[in-house]
C-alpha cells in the first residue's frame, strides 16, 4: 500500500481505521504510479482525469458539500506524499475550491466572512507561490503594506474587507507574472494543483534532499486530496503538532505545539509563538482529551512513537496525519528502553525502532559542566549536543567554510528547504525565530547536527553581516558555541568534553549485545584510541595502521632514511646478483654495499625500538582482546616526496653544505623521483613491500613480538593478529608468511618466551576474493579492506573522484549513494560473499571480518550479518552504532524466518 | 608417465619398446618425485640409494659389465630430464663408473688405451665443472697448456700419456679447489652426480630459461642414468643429432650434424665443424641407413617431426634421445601441411603440432628483394627472419640497449646458456662459430630470433670490442643487418620489408579458419592498420581506440582546446544552477558563458570533421565487416599535462605578450593543475567522461554516424558498433547509451539516410562482469578489456609495476607469467566467465568478445574459446597467430571430448 500510496495515503487509510472515520477528514489518493507514469511521459496519464473526477464525486457526496459551491462549498488540500517522508520538501496547496462564488458561501455557511475571506486569500498566495511559481516575497510585501495602510502589526488584525482586498491584489500579482488570469474554476485549480505536487518532485529541494537521505528518484510521490479543516475558524478553533512522547528526550508524556485560531503551516513556520500541549488543555479541554486518547490509540496501534499533524475546528478534533515520529537519538533509546518497560515492545522490536546512524548524536561532545560560563543568551533546546565555531550567516559560506575543515555555526534568523546543505556542513545550528517544531528543529535533528532555536534575544542583521545580542555586535567569523541540548548560547571557551553512555543507551547497548551475532571491533592505531574503543564496547582491534605510527616530526626522518636505505639496499643486492665486475670495483662495490646495509640495519633498529613502545601500548589497553596489526601497506612514494627532497636539495645548496652533503641530497631527489608512480594506488604497496625490502616487514614483526612477550611477562595475555595487506595471488601470502614465521620465530627465541599469534590477510582486491580458496588455505583470518576493494572492484580512485563526479553522479540518479558511504552491494558486496564462502569451503577454521570505513554504516553492517562475517571493524565512535546495527540485523532476520 | 620419469626417461622407455632394445642403450630413470622431495628436505629422500643400487646391479647383469670393474668396467651417463625439455640448462655427467682402476680395463677391453685415457679425462673434468662448481676455464688452461707443451694444436692430436697426465692435473685442480680428493669410487660418483642433477633445477641458468618459457618452478628433474656408450672409439665411431626433416625448412628429408670419432657434447657444442647426414652416409653407410630407418619409424611412432641424439659405437648404431623437434614457424608450418598430404596426421592434429606463438617468426620482416646490397659475409642460416640493428657483444648490453627500445644485435663468438636473456632483448644473433644445432641456433629459433650463425670470416675480439671481417673493423654500436634464412650479413642500410604469407601457411590458415568457433578480429585505428588486419585475415574490427585518432601535432592543439573548453563549459553551467547572482553579474555570466559555449562548440566541431574523415577510411577499408569503434576514454588530464602548460605560460611571458594571452595561459595551467589526478588510471576516463561533457560523445557518435551514411552513400554497407569504455554501473550504460542513440538520430535525421548499428560495452572493470545480467540489458554486445580488467582485479598499474617487480615476482617464482601477457585464469579468467554468462543469461543476442592485448596470446585464446566467447581482437601482426591458436582450442576440445 505504501509504495502506491504514499506514507501519506497509506496512513491516512490505516488511520481512520484505527482512529474511526469522525477523527479524519475525507479524501481521496493518487497513486504514485501515477506520477511515474506523469514523469515518464511528461503528461497526466490517460484515464486519471476521469478516475479524480469519480473520487471528487464521491468526496461530495460523502461530505454533502460540493466544489465550487456559492451556498456550501467543499473545499480540499492537496498533498504530497512519497513512500518516505521527505517533510517540507514537496509541495502543498491548501484551500482549493474557493472562487468569487463560493467565498460567499463559505463565509455565510460558517458565519464568519473573515475567515472565509482569509481563506481566499491564503489559497491565491499558496497557489501563485507553489503552482505558479511566483516569489512568496511579493505577497508577504503586498501584506506588509496592507497592514501599515492599515496601521496594524499583526496578520490577524486585517479585517474580511482588508482580506478581500489582498486577494484581489494577489491576482493582480498572478496575472502579472504568469500573463493569465488566476483560475476560478475549482476542477482547473485541483488539476494544476496535481500537476504541481507531480513537478515539486523533480524540484531542487525535493532532489537534494533525496541525495541527502538516499531516496532513489524513482519513487515518485503520491497526492492526497483531502476534505479541508479549518483551525482558524475563531477561538474554539486551532492547529497543531504533537508527538506521543516528548520529542526532544523521549520522556513519556506527549508533547507538542498547538496555535488557536490558525492553520497548520503556522505552526510549522515558527512564525507565531506557539502553545504547549497544556496550555491547549486549558483552552480547548475536550478537544486536548481527545487527542491525549488519540495519541495513545495510534502509539499502541504503530508500535512506535508518532508525531500527529491535527486540526480543533469549532471544537471538533481531527487527526491530519500521522507518522513515525523523527527523533533525537537520546528520544529513541529513551523509547526504546520505555517501550520495553511498558510492554508495548520486545527488546528486539524496541531496537528495531532506533535508527541506528542517529545514535552518533548521543556520541557527540557537550559542554564541560565543571566548567562555567556566561550564558549570552538561550533559545530553544532544539536538536541536542553541543557545538563550538566561527558564525556563518549563509548555507553558501557553512558548505566552503566547513568544507575546508572549519567549524562553523549556522546563524540565522530562520532556515528554509535550500539551506539544508548548510545544516551538513556546520557544526551546529542556531536560530532567532520558531520552536522545537520548526523547519531548523527538524531539520537538525535529522541530521544529529546540535541546533538552538528561536533565541529572541538574537537580532540577526543578514545585509550587515552582523549579530546584535544584549549589547554584543556579533561579526561573521566571530567564535561562539552553542549547547542544543540546554539552548545556552555563549561567546566564552568552554571546552567540549568526550559524550557519557547514559544508562537508557547503556541497556540499549546490553539488549544490543544480547541479539547480535556479529562482533564488533575497532580500528585504533594508539593506546588512546584503543581505549576509547574499549570504552564503547570494542571487542578488539580490527585494524591497526603500522604506517599511522610513522607519523610525527621526530620520527619522518627516521622512516625516510629507512626507505631510501631500504631502496639502496635493494639496489645494491641486485647489482650484487648481475655484474660481473674486476676486483677494484668489486672491492668498491662492497664497501658501498656493506656501507648502506649499515645504514638500512641502524634505521630498521630504531624504527623497530619504537614500533615495539607502540605495540606494548596498544596490548596493554586492549589487554586480553584480539589485536589485528597490519604490516606497512601505503604507497613507498608516500614516504618519499619528490618536494620533500627538492626542498632539503635546495637547502643544502643554500647553506653550502660540502660536496658530500649535496651528493646525498642529490642521490635522495634521484631515488625519489625514480620511485614516483603514475598510479601510486596500484603501485608498490602493501605486500608488494615486503616482496622488494622483506627487512621491513621483518623489522615490524620483530617488534610485535616482543612487544607482545613484554607484555606477557608483565602477566597480559595479548592476543596478537598479524595481518597482511593487498594480497593479490596466494603465493604472495605464502611467501610473506614464511617471512612473517620466520621473524616471529627469532624474536620468540630471543624472547625466550612463546607468544600465541595468527595470521592472516586482508582481502582488498577483487582477484583474492575470486580465489579466497586458494588464499585461505595460508591464512587464520580474513578482513576485506573494503575501501580498497571498492576502490578497485569500480575502477574508482577515492581522491581523485569522490568530489569529482560521484556528487554528480548521484545528482543525476546513475548512483543513490557513494559507494565509499554504504557498500556497493551488487559488485563489492558479491565480493565479499564469494570470498566469505570460498575462504571457508577450504579453511573451516578461518576468521572472516571487514575493517574498511563501511564497518561502520549500519546498512553495511546489516550487510556483513548478512553475508555471514564474523566480525565488522570501525572507528572507535561509531562501535556503539555497528553494535546496534548488528542487532538489528539479526533482529530483522529472524523476523524474516518467522514470515517465511 | 611423463610427470614421473620426466620427458627423458619416459621417452627412452618408448623409445626402446619402439626400436627395440638393441637401438637404445640400458639404463633406469630416477623419477621427479624424488627431485621435489630432496627441494623440499635438502637431502635424498630415504630408500633412494637402495633402489639405485638395485637398479644399477640389474644394469651390470643386463650388460655384463660391473660399474668399477678392472677387466671390464660399465660406464654409465647421468642426465637431467624434467617433463618439458629445457636444452643445455640441465646437468649432464658422462664416463661414470672410471676411475685408476677401471680406466685399465676399459683399455684392455677395448684396446684403445687413448680412448680410456681421454674418457678418464673427460670424467674428471665434467664431474669438476658440474658437480664441484669449478670454472670450465681451469681445465681449458691445463689442456692448452698440454697441448703448446707438446707442440700441437687439437685435442686429437694429444696421447693417451698426455691424457693421463692431463687426468692427474685435473684431479690436482679439484683437489686445490675443493680441498678433497677426488672420488674414486663409482658409486660415490653416481650419487654425488645424481645430486648435481636434482641441484641443476635450481640452477640460475635452468630457473632463467624456465622463467623465459613459463615452466613452473616446482616441476622438478628425473634423473636418467644409462649404459655410456661411446662415439669416440675410432674412426667407426662418431656421435651425432639428427631430424627427421629438415630443421630449419620442414623439407621431408632428416637432416643432422655429424662427427667421427667424436661424443655428443662436441656435436653440440660447435666446437668442430660437423659433417651433414649425406656425407655420414658415405663415411659409415650402414649406421646411416638404419638412422635413416630409426627416423622415420620413430616420426611415425609419434606423429610429430622428431629430433634425435645417436652415437655410433664401432658400427653399431644407438639412439639416445628422442623429442618432439623444437622448428622454426616455417618449418613447422611445412611439416603440418606436409604431414597431411602423407596421411601421416588429419588436419587438426597437423594444426595442433603447430606451436602458434612462434608463427610470430613469419610475420617478420625480410630484406626487401628488390634491394641489391653488398654482402659483407655469410654464415648459416640457423633462424629466419631479417633482422637490423646496432652490435653488441654481451646480453648484458643487449639487456641494457634492448630494453632502452634501441634495435640490437647481439655478436658472440658462440653462445651459452647464460646468454638466453640477451637472445629476448636483441632483434638477431650472429655468431663465428657453431652449425644450425649450436646452442645460438636452438635458443634463436625457439624465441623467433632471426639467427646467422658459424661466420667463420669473422673475427671477434670480445676483449678488444672489434670484429675484424674482410677488412672491416666493426665497433660496438656499429649498424649491420642479418638475413636469418639466408645467411647474409651486411653493413648496407637494406630496407626490411613486410613479411608475404607462403602457401603452405595460407594452407594452414584455411585450416584453422575451417576449424575454428571463435572469430578473430583486429585493433586498428587508422587505415593503414585496417589494411593490414584485413589482409591477415581478421574478420573485423574488434577495438578502434578513438583517442588514437588525436594524435598528431596538427591536432593536438584542437584536442587541448576542446578539453579546456570543455570543463569550462561545464564550470560555467554548474555556476549556472548554483548561484544567484545581481543583474550586472548576470550579465557578466552569460557573456562569459556564451563565450565558453562558442569556444567548445568550433573545437567540437574542428574535430569532429576531422573524426568524421578517419571513420569513412576505417569503414570503405573494412567494407562490409563490422567496426567497434571505443568514444574516448583515456584519462582527461593525459590530454592537458601541467607540462605544457608551464612551457606554455613560459613562452607566452618571455614574448612579452598581452595581458589578455597571459591570462589565459595562465588560466589553461589552473585548469590543468586542478584537472591532475592522484590515481588517473582510476580517474576520470571513460564513459566518467560522458557525464561530466555529455557533448564530446556526442560529437564522436555524430562523426561516427555522418562517416557510415557517407559510405553507405558509397553503397558500402558499414556495419557499425559504438562501444562505451569503463562502465561500472548499468545505469552508466543505460544514460550514455540515450546519449549515444540520441545523437545518433540527430545525425541519422541529417544525413537523410538509416545508419544500422549497435551499441554495446567495454566489460573492464570487477564490478560490470559482476552485474552483467544488469549491464547486458542496455548493451548489443560486451567486449571484455583484459588490460584495465587485469590492472583492476589485481590491483596492479601496468605501468608502474611490470618492470619493478612483476619481474621479481617470476623470478621468485610468485607467478609463473605475467597476467599482462597471458591472462590471469583463476582471478581475471573468472570474472571472464562469470560477465559472460550472467550477460548471456539476461540477453541471449548478446555478442562477446575480448579486445584486449590477450587476444593476440595463443594460452590466452585457447582459455577465451573455452569461455565461450565469440570473437578475440589483437593486434593485426597477431592475427594469424590467433586464427591458429583459436583452432587448436577446437580440436583440443573435440579431442577431450572423445576422450570423456
Amino acid at each position: 500500500m505504501r509504495e502506491l500510496l504514499g506514507g501519506k495515503g497509506a496512513n491516512l487509510a490505516e488511520m481512520t481505521r484505527v482512529l474511526g472515520p469522525e477523527r479524519v477528514p475525507g479524501g481521496f489518493t493518487i497513486s504514485t504510479e501515477a506520477c511515474v507514469a506523469y514523469m515518464e511521459r511528461g503528461e497526466i496519464p490517460e484515464g486519471m482525469d476521469a478516475q479524480v473526477n469519480e473520487a471528487v464525486e464521491r468526496l461530495e457526496r460523502a461530505t454533502g458539500k460540493r466544489l465550487g459551491d456559492a451556498e456550501d462549498p467543499l473545499l480540499v488540500s492537496v498533498r504530497s506524499g512519497a513512500r518516505t517522508s521527505m517533510p517540507g520538501m514537496l509541495d502543498t496547496i491548501l484551500n482549493l475550491g474557493l472562487n468569487d462564488a463560493s467565498v460567499e458561501g463559505l463565509a455565510a455557511r460558517t458565519g464568519n466572512e473573515r475567515f472565509a475571506r482569509d481563506s481566499h486569500r491564503r489559497l491565491v498566495q499558496m497557489f501563485g507561490n507553489v503552482v505558479r511559481g511566483i516569489s512568496g516575497e511579493r505577497f508577504e510585501d503586498a501584506i506588509s503594506q496592507a497592514k501599515s495602510k492599515r496601521g496594524v502589526k499583526l496578520d490577524t488584525e486585517l479585517e474580511a474587507a482588508d482580506l478581500s482586498a489582498l486577494t484581489d491584489a494577489f491576482r493582480e500579482i498572478c496575472r502579472e507574472e504568469t500573463g493569465e488570469d488566476f483560475p476560478a474554476d475549482p476542477r482547473t485549480q485541483l488539476e494544476a494543483a496535481i500537476r504541481a505536487v507531480f513537478d515539486s518532485w523533480n524540484g531542487r529541494r525535493a532532489v537534494e534532499y533525496r541525495r541527502l537521505n538516499g531516496i532513489p528518484d524513482s519513487w515518485g510521490t503520491a497526492v492526497n486530496v483531502q476534505r479541508m479543516v479549518f483551525g482558524n475558524k475563531g477561538d474554539d478553533s486551532g492547529s497543531g503538532v504533537a508527538f506521543t512522547r516528548d520529542e526532544i528526550t523521549g520522556a513519556p508524556e506527549p508533547s507538542g505545539d498547538f496555535l488557536l485560531n490558525a492553520q497548520g503551516e503556522d505552526v510549522v513556520s515558527g512564525v507565531r509563538n506557539t502553545a504547549d500541549l497544556d496550555e491547549m488543555g486549558r483552552l480547548l479541554p475536550d478537544a486536548h482529551d481527545e487527542l491525549i486518547e488519540a495519541l495513545h490509540t495510534l502509539e499502541r496501534h504503530y508500535g512506535d512513537m508518532q508525531d500527529v499533524e491535527f486540526t480543533v475546528e469549532e471544537r471538533r478534533l481531527f487527526l491530519l496525519q500521522t507518522r513515525t515520529a523523527k527523533r533525537p537519538a537520546q528520544a529513541a533509546v529513551r523509547f526504546a528502553v520505555d517501550a520495553v518497560a511498558e510492554n508495548l515492545l520486545g527488546k528486539g522490536a524496541a531496537l528495531a525502532t532506533i535508527e541506528a546512524e542517529r545514535l552518533d548524536a548521543l556520541l557527540h561532545p557537550t559542554f564541560d559542566p565543571q566548567k562555567d560560563f556566561d550564558v549570552l543568551a538561550r533559545g530553544v533546546a532544539a536538536s541536542p549536543g553541543a557545538a563550538r565555531g566561527a558564525i556563518v550567516f549563509t548555507a553558501d559560506e557553512a558548505v566552503e567554510k566547513g568544507g575546508a575543515g572549519e567549524d562553523v555555526i549556522l546563524v540565522r534568523p530562520f532556515t528554509e528547504a535550500e539551506d539544508v546543505a548548510g545544516f551538513a556542513a556546520a557544526k551546529g545550528i542556531l536560530t532567532s525565530e520558531g520552536g522545537k517544531a520548526s523547519h531548523a528543529a527538524l531539520v537538525a535533528r535529522g541530521m544529529g547536527r546540535p541546533c538552538v532555536c528561536g533565541a529572541a534575544d538574537l537580532d540577526i542583521d543578514l545585509r550587515g553581516g552582523v549579530v546584535h545580542v544584549n549589547g554584543h555586535d556579533l561579526k561573521e567569523g566571530q567564535q561562539i558555541a552553542i549547547d542544543g541540548s540546554t539552548g545556552a548560547i555563549t561567546l566564552d571557551d568552554v571546552p567540549l568534553i568526550e559524550p557519557e553512555i547514559t544508562d537508557e543507551f547503556r541497556t540499549v547497548l546490553e539488549w544490543a549485545d544480547e541479539l547480535r551475532r556479529l562482533r564488533v571491533r575497532a580500528n585504533a592505531d594508539n593506546p588512546r584510541d584503543a581505549a576509547k574503543a574499549r570504552a564503547f564496547g570494542a571487542e578488539g582491534i580490527g585494524l591497526c595502521r603500522t604506517e599511522h605510527m610513522f607519523f610525527g616530526a621526530d620520527r619522518d626522518r627516521l622512516v625516510k632514511e629507512m626507505f631510501l636505505a631500504a631502496e639502496e639496499w635493494r639496489r645494491a643486492h641486485l647489482r650484487d646478483e648481475r655484474e660481473e665486475e674486476d676486483a677494484g670495483a668489486e672491492d668498491e662495490r662492497k664497501r658501498r654495499s656493506a656501507e648502506v646495509d649499515e645504514r638500512f640495519r641502524k634505521a630498521l633498529h630504531g624504527l623497530r625500538e619504537l614500533q615495539r613502545g607502540d605495540f606494548e601500548g596498544l596490548f596493554h589497553e586492549m589487554r586480553d582482546l584480539p589485536v589485528t596489526i597490519r604490516l606497512l601497506d601505503p604507497p613507498l612514494h608516500e614516504f618519499l616526496p619528490v618536494e620533500h627532497f627538492e626542498a632539503e636539495l635546495e637547502a643544502v645548496r643554500e647553506r653550502g653544505a660540502g660536496e658530500d652533503e649535496l651528493a646525498r641530497a642529490k642521490h635522495g631527489l634521484t631515488l625519489a623521483r625514480e620511485l614516483h608512480e603514475a598510479n601510486p594506488m596500484l603501485g608498490t604497496r602493501g605486500v608488494r613491500l615486503a616482496v622488494l625490502y622483506p627487512p621491513i616487514y621483518e623489522m615490524q614483526v620483530r617488534a610485535i613480538i616482543e612487544a607482545a612477550a613484554a607484555a606477557g611477562q608483565a602477566g597480559e595475555q595479548p592476543r596478537v593478529e598479524i595481518m597482511l595487506p593487498l594480497i593479490a595471488y596466494e603465493t604472495e601470502l605464502e611467501r610473506a608468511r614464511a617471512v612473517v614465521e620466520s621473524a616471529a620465530a627469532d624474536a620468540v627465541e630471543a624472547a625466550g618466551r612463546e607468544v600465541p599469534h595468527s595470521i592472516g590477510t586482508m582481502l582488498e582486491l577483487p582477484r583474492a576474493c575470486l580465489v579466497a580458496d586458494r588464499i585461505a588455505r595460508h591464512a587464520d583470518f580474513f578482513s576485506f579492506g573494503t575501501n580498497d576493494l571498492t576502490q578497485t572492484a569500480l575502477g574508482l580512485s577515492r581522491d581523485d573522484v569522490e568530489a569529482k563526479f560521484l556528487g554528480r553522479y548521484v545528482e543525476e540518479g546513475i548512483i543513490d549513494r557513494s559507494p565509499f558511504e554504504t557498500i556497493d552491494e551488487p559488485g563489492v558486496g558479491e565480493l565479499v560473499r564469494v570470498g566469505t564462502e570460498r575462504g571457508r569451503a577450504a579453511n573451516a577454521e578461518l576468521k572472516v571480518g571487514i575493517c574498511g570505513e563501511h564497518g561502520g554504516d549500519p546498512d553495511s553492517v546489516g550487510f556483513f550479518h548478512r553475508a555471514g562475517l564474523d566480525y565488522v571493524s570501525c572507528s572507535p565512535y561509531r562501535v556503539p552504532i555497528a553494535r546496534v546495527a548488528a542487532a538489528q540485523a539479526a533482529v530483522a532476520e529472524a523476523a524474516a524466518k518467522i514470515d517465511s
